[in-house]
This record gives C-alpha cells, structure tokens and sequence, in this order.
C-alpha cells in the first residue's frame, strides 16, 4: 500500500531544468520508481540517474518495464488497458511491503502534460495521497531556446498534438498553435501560406536541434534534420510552434 | 550598451520554483533589474530579493519603476508606447557606463507566457544577446496544485485570457481552457451548464487558495473568496483552468 506518491517533473533534458522543489522532494523520497525503456532511450535513463546523484538521493530504487500496447483495441481502451498494467507493474516493482516513506516518479517535463502518470496514479487503490511537483515543459524549452514569446499580446495559445493537428488541420482563426507528440512532421500537410515555425528537438540538451523561418522554406530541412537525427540517436522528441501571421 | 541580456523564469511564488538553471544564472549575472511597484505588491518584491538571497547572488541591483499606461491610446498603441517606456528606463537605470557582465530579469512564471519583457528587450538598440532561461508558469502551479492533468487523452488545450473570454466564450469544441489575466471572474458569464473549474490564487505561495467543482455550485464560492482575499492582501492573482465534461 502506497501512502504517498509523488509525482516529480524533471523537466525536458537537462538536469538544470529540475526546481529546488523537485531536488528537494528526489532527497525526501524513500523509494524512486524507475521505468526501464528499451536500449534506444538510455540517454534519457542515464540522465535520471544523473539528476539523482546531483540531488544527493539515497532513495531506494525500484525499476519497471513498460508494457505494449494491444494494437488489436481501440485508442481509448488500449491507452485504458496500457494504464490499468502500469499501475499493476508499480505494485509488482513495490513488492508486498509497506513503503516506509514517500514512492517518487521521476516524470519527463511537467506531470501535467501529456503524460499518464497521473492517470495512471489515480487508478491504484487505495489511491495514494499525491503530490506533484511542477517541471520546465518541452514548450518552455522550446521558446526559451529560440527566445520567442509563446503567445502575441494578449493573445490565446492551443497546444496539441500531431494526431489532432492531422484530423482538425491548423484553424484558419488560430494565431499561436504548439504541436507535440507528432511522430510524422504533420506541419508538411498544412498551407504554409502566411505560417511561420519554430521547430526544436532534445530541447534543453547538449543535443538540441532548433530551426525556425517561414514554413514554406523551412518544412523540407527540418524533416530531413529531423529524420538524420533520429537515426543517428536512435530516437528523437522534438516539438515546434506555428504562428499565423496577421494577414 | 547592454552586450548580454539575461530573463529568468522564477516561478510564481514560491522560491523553491526556481530551477538549478535559474539559480545560477542569478549568480553569475554582473547586474539585475529589479522592478519596484506600488506598494501593494511588496511581496513580491520581498520574494525576488529572498530568491536572490537564496542563490547567493551578488550582482549589483538596480531598480526601475513602471511607467503608467495611457488609457487614451487604442490597446495597442498603448502597449507598444508602454513598451518603448520601459526599455528607457532600464537603460536610464543602468547609467552610462557597459555593464561588467550579464544583466538580468528576473521574470514572474516563464519569460514567454503573457509577459512582456521579451517584447521590451527585442526594442533594446542594438540588440543584446538574449538568453532565456525558462521557469513554472502559474499553469503548471495550477494543476500540480490540484493534481491533475492538464489535457485529456490526446486532447488539446487553450490557453487565453480573461479579456478573450469574454469576447469569444469558451468555444463549444473545446475541451479544456486556461485562463489567465482575469480580474473580472468572467467565468461567470458562461453557461455552467457541463462546465468543471479548477480555481487557484497566489499559486506556489503560503497564501495560496484551491477551489474546485462544477462550476454552477462553485462560481459563488470563488467570486466570494477572491474579493476577499484581494482585499485583505490589496493584490490578487489568479489563475483557473475550465474542462467541458463530454456530454
Ligand atoms: C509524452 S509527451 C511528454 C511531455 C512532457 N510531460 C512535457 O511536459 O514536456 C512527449 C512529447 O513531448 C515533447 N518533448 C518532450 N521532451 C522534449 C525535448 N527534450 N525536446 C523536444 N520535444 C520534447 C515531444 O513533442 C514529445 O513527443
Ligand atoms: C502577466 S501574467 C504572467 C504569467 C507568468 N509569466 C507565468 O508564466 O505564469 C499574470 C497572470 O498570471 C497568473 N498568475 C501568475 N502568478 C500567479 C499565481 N501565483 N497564482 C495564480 N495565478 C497567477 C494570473 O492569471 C495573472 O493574471
């Protein structure tokens, strides 16, 4: 039985992203939930570790495997199916003893966005007391690297995904649209017309990829850097942020 | 001549928001200027100088004042005017001489969400090299104060402002609004009709205020409480996120 779950955001590549609150809360964990990726994100595993020696953690470790996800279901319960065995896989790495301090994940970014941890958190029974712990998000990073406001004056901001922004396109009243989670550069089946983007990959990382200019003459040399460098690493996060110019 | 311009997130009230990264940019920085505001916003000053204590920053302050916005010009001839403003008197408070080093900023939340010192810097001639270094924004306070996810599965988010909100609504397509920068509690004039809020004030700090519900039994309860909080602090800032149940 977990009595205290924390849910740390550790920000999107560098260990300097991660608050006094989180090195803090990484100190006062007793035990740390390690999720084991396959070999192709090791740069991310080692960069948790990382971050645990610069906080000066003596948390107890205790590592996960992800499940797969049942290709045969549809999206809404296979994502279902894929939380219910995770929350199960935490339970089984925790073993039958009472947890004598608060269980920490350490979680990509912020808790918040996109990410299932939290969901994940809410399934367990009795559900833990949660804390979360704010991170840098990979929009942040992406505007700070490139030094840009995200929104005009005043103006709204809609952050989404590839998988919408291939189904609803980019809203011909939209100023300010940020895309994450797009696996096939969407942003090439748009008009490019009057768009302009910031792209950024590793972001925050000694490997950080960021080009930006008018959609039209940059879509063509961000998918090719994009595709050179996820062969190249293996595995590629990259975010971008579209802005339509005022007609 | 300001040769490197530094803008540092540091969260929104706690000091324990600042990143590693944003703690030793406070240290290296040669000079920071510090905004001086009325005096109903002296915490927030006492903040900034307890962040600075915190890093064991020794840089130079030098402190500016806001001019006032002309409430004759058009919004936004008045912002750009405000703008223009601002970036003579940092120059004015820096003085004659090269600064010795990086001069910083120390900015509320993170440098690109509805701030406008990036705006400001960018009028700066010539141009300074800018470096932002990004911190949590009131969003990420606001969930992780709830603990809960700021998307649904796959779903997109908009953020926007109280002014946008009550001139668009909140678009009956959308999932899931922040709103931020609004003095008027405009959720008020929406049909609460399957409406969920997510409320938070003085987010991060010892003040801070949750509440939560339908929007229909809680509207009462916030406006309520905001009005009292802001007048027994003599300044309130707040923060909620809205979520359309699906129907
Ligand atoms: C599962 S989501 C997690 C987001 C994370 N919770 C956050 O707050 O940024 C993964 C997506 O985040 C974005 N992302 C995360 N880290 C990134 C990085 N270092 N550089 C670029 N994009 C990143 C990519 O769009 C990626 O597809
Ligand atoms: C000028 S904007 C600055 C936002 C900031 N750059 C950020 O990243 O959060 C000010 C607005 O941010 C929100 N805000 C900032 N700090 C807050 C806090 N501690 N609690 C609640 N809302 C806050 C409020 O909506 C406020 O009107």
């Amino acid at each position: 039985m977990i009595k205290d779950l924390w849910l740390i955001g550790i920000g999107t590549g560098s260990p300097a992203h991660v608050t006094l609150e989180g090195m803090q809360a990484l100190r006062e964990a007793a035990i740390i939930l390690l999720p084991l990726k396959g070999d192709d994100k090791q740069d991310l595993a080692a960069l948790r570790y990382a971050i645990l020696e610069a906080a000066g953690s003596d948390a107890e470790i205790r590592t996960f495997t992800y499940p797969e996800r049942d290709p045969a279901l549809p999206y809404g319960a296979r994502v279902s199916a894929w939380h219910d065995e995770i929350a199960r896989r935490w339970i089984a790495a925790l073993g039958p003893e009472t947890p004598p301090g608060p269980v920490a994940l350490m979680v990509w970014g912020d808790p918040a966005l996109y990410d299932s941890t939290l969901r994940i958190a809410r399934r367990l029974t009795p559900c833990p007391r949660l804390r979360v712990v704010p991170g840098i998000t990979a929009v942040q990073a992406l505007t700070a690297a490139h030094a840009i406001p995200l929104n005009t004056v005043d103006g709204p901001i809609r952050v989404t995904t590839g998988r919408q922004l291939r189904s609803h396109g980019f809203p011909q009243d939209e100023e300010t649209l940020v895309v994450m989670l797009d696996g096939a550069c969407s942003f090439r089946d748009l008009d490019p017309a009057g768009l302009h983007i910031w792209w950024g990959a590793y972001l925050g990382s000694e490997a950080q990829l960021l080009r930006a200019g008018p959609l039209a003459d940059t879509a063509a040399d961000i998918t090719a850097t994009r595709a050179e460098a996820r062969a190249r690493h293996g595995w590629i996060m990259d975010t971008y942020l579209l802005r339509r110019s005022p007609a």
